[in-house]
C-alpha cells in the first residue's frame, strides 16, 4: 500500500505521524502543536543542544538502509552527542524534507524508528517541521538534553598523565558499511537469484544499521563516581576525535595499537576486504562509542568498568599525538575520518 | 572569486564561518565547538524551541534571492515563532547542506545574513552542522528562546468575545513573490537588455526578501500591560492561522474584510496582476506578522498600540469561522495557505 503524502498535506502528515505521542520527561511542558515547544528545568540543571543534518545520498543509501532503521539511527546519533557531554537527552525536534517518491507508509516507517529510539531512551518528541523536497529525503534532528552544571564534561579538560579510554569496540560500523556496499548489487536485485552473504556478520551489520548510544557507560561511570576530564563521541573516527580532544585541551597523546578494541567480525571482514584493521579502527567512523580521559588516580576504578578499554594516555603538548604500533614505532595521528566536504584522495 | 568548499573541509568551513562569533546572551554558557552547546537559565524562565527546514526549489529560488537575504530571512522566521509565544529568541543552531555548485564565498554571504539577523535581534549562534549535499542548498535552523512561565501565550487561549488583532499589514510578501516571479526572465538574463521593473514596489520586495520579526509589537504589548490570550505568527496566511487559533481554542471568529490591513503597494500589485487583494491578504503567507486575541476589556489599550489593527472578534464555536465582506455577506474561512505538501489545484 502506498498512500500519496499529498492526500494528507503538511499539517495532516505531522498530525498523523505525531498521533498518540506521550511525554515522559518532567521538563516537557508543551510539545507539538504551537509555534514553539515549551520546556522548564530546575535552575541547577543546564540545557544541552545538539543538531544533525542527514541527507540522502550523502549520509545514507536507501537501497540497503530500511527506513525504520534510518529513523532509529538518526535519533540515536543525536542522543550520543548529549551522552558525550555526560548529560541525558530529554527532547528532540524532527524536521523532514520528503520528495514525491515517498509515501505516507514510508514516513510512518521512518517515524516508527524515531519513536522507538525515543521510547528506549526516554526522550520526548516536542516539535519539528515537515515539508516537500525536490529530491530525496532530508532529516534534521535537534536534541535537547540536561545535566547538572558540575557534571558536564567538555572536550577541553584533558590533563597531562590522564588516561585515555574508549567504550565498546571500533571499526565495526565501517566494516558493516563496506559489507553493505559489497552486497548492494545483490540487494538491489541487479544480480538476481543470489542471496546477500551476511552469515556470521550480524554484529557489524547491526553496528552500521542500528547503532546505540552509550547511556550504559555514562551510568556505569556515574555509579563508580568517575568524572571524565574530557569526553566526546566517536562519529568521525578515533584519530579525528582524539585530535579534537588534544587540540582543545592543549595536550598530546599516545594511543597503543595493541589496546585498540576490535571485534572478531570486524577483523574478519577487514581481512576479507584486504584492509588494515587498525586503520579501520582509527578512521572508520560512525562508532558512536565514547572517547574520554580520566585522572591517573582513577586507574583502578576505570579498569573495573565493563565495556571500557584503556587505550593510551595524555602527554605534554610538545609530544604531539601518535599511535604506538605493536613493534613500538610511533606514527603521528591524522584526521582521516570520513568527511563529506573534503574530496576523497 | 570562488573558493571550492573542499579546500576547507567540514571542520574548516565551520571554523571559518563561525570565526569571531561573540555571545551576548547570559544564558549561553558554551556555544560552538563541543558535542553540544550548554545553556543555563534561572528557574522562572522557561525554554522555547522551534525549528524550520528550508529547501532550495521549495522554499526559495536563488535566481532572485541573494544568499545574504536568504540567511537573514532563515533566521528571522525562526525568531518570529518565538515572539509568537510572547518570548525572546536567545540562541540558534544552523545546519547547512551544500552542493558543489556553492563556493566558500557563497557560504560567507549566507552566513553574513544569518549573523546580521542574530546581531540585530541579540541572538547567539551556538551550534550547527555543515555537510555536503547532492543537490541544492538545505538550511535547517533551530531557535531557542525564553519567557517567564506566566507570560507565554499559546494558540489555545482565545475566549468568546475576545478581540482579534493583527500587526502590520498582510499580503505584501506574497505580492513581492509574484513580482519577482514576473521579473524572473529579466533577472536571469533571458530577456537581455531589459531592466526589472521594481520602481514603486520596494516595500513588497522587502517584505518578501528581508522580512522582520515583530519584536517591536511584543515590546509594545508588554509596555501597555496587554497579555494576549492566544497568539501565533502568520506564515501560511491569515485564514490558515485564524483557523489554527479557533480550532485549538475551541471557538469561532468573525474577520471583517474592511478592517484587513493592506498596504498601498500590495493593492496596486494585486490590481496589476488582476488578483483579488482580499484573497492575497487572507492566503498569501510569509507575512510574519502576529495574529493574536485580547480580552474585550483591553479594547481601549489595544486601539492605541501603533502597528496593530483590530480585524474582528472571537465567537462561540457554533458560529464557525467566517470573513464578513464589505457588503455584509459571510464566507467560511478556509485554509488555502501555501502548503508545499499539498498538490496545487
Amino acid at each position: 500500500m502506498a498512500t500519496e503524502i499529498s492526500t494528507l498535506g503538511e499539517f495532516g502528515l505531522i498530525r498523523h505521524l505525531t498521533e498518540g505521542l506521550e511525554n515522559c520527561q518532567p521538563s516537557t511542558r508543551y510539545a507539538v502543536g504551537d509555534d514553539a515547544a515549551v520546556l522548564s528545568r530546575p535552575e541547577e540543571m543546564q540545557t544541552l543542544i545538539t543538531t544533525d543534518l542527514l541527507l540522502e545520498g550523502v549520509h545514507f543509501d536507501l537501497t540497503y538502509v530500511p527506513l525504520k532503521h534510518l529513523g532509529y539511527k538518526s535519533a540515536v546519533v543525536n542522543f550520543s552527542d548529549i551522552y558525550a557531554m555526560n548529560g541525558t537527552p530529554t527532547q528532540i525536534t524532527v524536521s523532514l524534507g520528503v520528495s514525491k517518491r515517498f509515501s505516507v507508509e514510508d514516513m510512518e516507517a521512518l517515524y516508527a524508528g524515531i519513536r522507538l529510539a525515543c521510547e528506549e531512551y526516554h526522550v520526548d518528541i516536542v516539535g519539528g517541521d515537515t515539508t516537500s523536497s525536490m529530491t530525496g529525503l532530508t532529516i534534521s534532528i535537534t536534541c535537547i538534553g540536561e545535566a547538572p552544571k558540575e557534571k558536564i564534561v567538555y572536550r577541553n579538560g584533558a590533563k597531562e598523565t590522564d588516561l585515555l579510554c574508549v567504550s565498546g569496540d571500533l571499526g565495526a560500523a565501517y566494516m558493516g558499511l563496506q559489507l553493505l556496499e559489497r552486497e548492494k548489487l545483490v540487494l538491489t536485485g541487479a544480480n538476481q537469484g543470489e542471496q546477500p552473504d551476511f552469515a556470521g556478520k550480524e554484529y557489524i551489520l547491526e553496528r552500521q544499521l542500528k547503532p546505540e548510544a552509550r547511556r550504559d557507560i555514562i551510568e556505569r561511570l556515574a555509579e563508580a563516581h568517575i568524572q571524565p576530564t574530557a569526553m566526546m563521541d566517536i562519529s568521525d573516527g578515533l584519530s579525528s576525535e582524539a585530535l579534537h580532544i588534544c587540540t582543545q585541551s592543549k595536550v598530546g597523546c599516545r594511543i597503543y595499537e595493541e589496546h585498540l578494541p576490535i571485534d572478531y567480525q570486524t577483523a574478519i571482514m577487514a581481512e576479507e576486504l584486504d584492509m588494515n584493521v587498525t586503520t579501520c579502527a582509527l578512521n572508520g567512523g560512525e562508532d558512536y562509542e565514547l572517547l574520554f580521559t580520566v585522572p591517573l588516580s582513577d586507574y583502578d576504578k576505570i579498569s573495573e568498568i565493563e565495556g571500557v578499554r584503556l587505550i593510551g594516555h595524555i602527554t605534554k603538548p610538545e609530544l604531539g599525538c601518535a599511535l604506538v604500533t605493536r613493534d613500538g614505532q610511533e606514527f603521528e595521528l591524522k584526521a582521516q575520518g570520513w568527511n563529506p566536504l573534503k574530496e576523497e584522495k
